[in-house]
């Protein structure tokens, strides 16, 4: 029993020893430049969770949201739930031989690239629909694990999965270890994301709210329930949607919100609109050589996705939301750069 | 330094010793009475949290579901949630003077017992979307905690939110002192729920999954953005919608849930077909004295609420879900009896 309380002691002192350092010497946004994004990141994060602070925020409130595609990852040129999509119309039209001569199916299996550019909007609803509901959920899961490991992004060589913005998962663990929770409130589909979103982000499937779609429960031969993906809207996710979906899934106003686009709008809005310490932030995509610039605001004209107009910018100067300049205060973008 | 060191032995003598008395020796269910329910409760909660158990649920995945009305709360004569409907007629008339001479509100303004009983369900769907609808979510929450705070139980002449089932609260508070998260998956209104599932259940709001109607993003005059609740469903939780409601909202298969008539049977059919350790509850009111007795189960003629079928206990008795006797399982229904 001799040495057991110099041990104990030991041992105290180093626990109280590394929190210290934790709390005090190492950076935990290493990815980022010291600037005006950092400085309102730290700032919220050690106001809103010291106690005594004047805007301290109870644990229990402590919600953090994200958008997804073009804030958390890559999202140009094209969404990578889309590829997914357009991945799959080969095993359907397989499984479906009377669709090889239907459109839009015969234009995506043609392969030709500027026909497929030119398919609209209700053709790409025809093939949302045709791949992303009619079978149950497990297969759908099963089918997008099996995709998410095996598709690689053009430009980079890589799953899709490793695409994700190192500065932002810096925030996310940031705003977790301050017991924050973190959210994705993502307008890509809320089953497609929650596959992988605990994996690549440590964020729990109950923790992603995205456009979602009806189920429909049933029986199979056995008696065994199960339930199928239908073609029924139950939450648009995007633009107003977001902050309705934050309402009917969370049922809490976020504390901080991270988007990039106009459909991120309400979301930051929603979330500016509370009480206390509030943290409203939009990643600008003006990195031409180690990401994407797109976007007026970037000083190139709009695209289709990552819409973030000058309207918006305007808006976020306006409100005091902080633009976070991917060029000047990310010194990473990706972890395998490193 | 030389007292330290003993003191931080006894100190942590102290807590291994507590533990050891809260793990060994208090009963997390004293409100149950020895047998087969508190049995088969003791035992899914060790072999799925015990390390190295063939059965061992990951912390992550421990998911429980609770039924509200019948369940966690008196739901008999009648849902309270209902009774705040009627409750919130009269300011809805003085709102809306012209509604005073229109049915079903002509009725119920006249406070005439069988009048109103004879109501039927579209009358009851008329009164709901006047008194759940067309508000801020804010107005809405406010209205709700100033009823619940004011509304009493004819019977017990206590707020309704006292009348919860002491031996089901320990239930949850067992579950979650052994890493699981215990929701709420109810029929009634999921806003409704939310107002006071925290304080009275300790159940967060992003934990209550029920009933839901969509809400409209708008702005006030000053620029504000808020909420409205609007008349259009977006989640009828109950019966299978109770299964589609879990996949919606949390995303994983429960592996404990309970409930009480046939509207939960496709949540315990659901959480029953997964694979390892599930547990299925049933609480049948059969205490005509301490509470009410209902349903041909207790030997009564159904009634329009609580329907404890006998199709649903041959289904439970065949599955092998345990049933309930509040009658011969509970020691104690209220907090309030002690």
């Amino acid at each position: 029993m001799k040495s057991k309380p110099r041990f104990f002691v030991a041992a105290l002192c180093a626990v109280v020893l590394s929190s210290a350092r934790a709390r005090g010497q190492s950076d935990p946004l290493p990815s980022w430049n010291d600037g005006a994004a950092k400085k309102a990141i730290v700032e919220f994060v050690q106001t809103t969770t010291t106690q005594g602070s004047p805007k301290f925020v109870p644990p229990e409130e402590r919600v953090a949201t994200f958008d997804q595609d073009g804030t958390l990852w890559v999202e140009h040129p094209v969404y990578s739930q889309l590829v997914y999509c357009f991945d799959r119309v080969p095993a359907l039209v397989k499984a479906k031989p009377e669709l090889a001569n239907v459109e839009p199916f015969k234009t995506v299996m043609s392969g030709g690239h500027e026909a497929i550019a030119r398919l609209t909007m209700p053709d790409l609803e025809k093939i949302a629909v045709a791949t992303l509901t009619g079978m149950s959920v497990e297969q759908f899961k099963a089918d997008v694990s099996k995709w998410t490991a095996a598709a690689r992004d053009p430009r980079w060589k890589r799953p899709y999965t490793e695409l994700t913005y190192q500065p932002m998962q810096e925030v996310m663990k940031y705003l977790r270890a301050n017991g924050y929770k973190t959210y994705i409130v993502t307008g890509g589909g809320q089953d497609f994301v929650r596959t992988y979103a605990e994996q690549v982000y440590g964020v729990p499937p109950e923790q992603v709210v995205g456009t979602a779609g009806a189920t429909k429960y049933g029986y199979d031969k056995s008696g065994k329930p199960f339930l199928t993906k239908v073609a029924k809207m139950v939450l648009n996710d995007n633009g107003p949607g977001k902050a309705e979906g934050i309402y009917l899934m969370i049922g809490r106003r976020p504390h901080a919100a991270f988007g990039n686009t106009a459909g991120d709008q309400q979301m930051l809005e929603y979330t500016g609109a509370g009480d206390g310490a509030r943290l409203m932030m939009l990643v600008l995509h003006d990195d031409a050589k180690r990401e994407y610039a797109y976007g007026p605001a970037a000083g190139l004209p709009d695209t289709k996705v990552g819409t973030f107009s000058q309207a918006l910018y305007d808006e976020a100067k306006k409100k005091g939301w902080t633009v976070i300049s991917m060029k000047d205060d990310w010194n990473q973008i990706f972890a395998f750069e490193k």
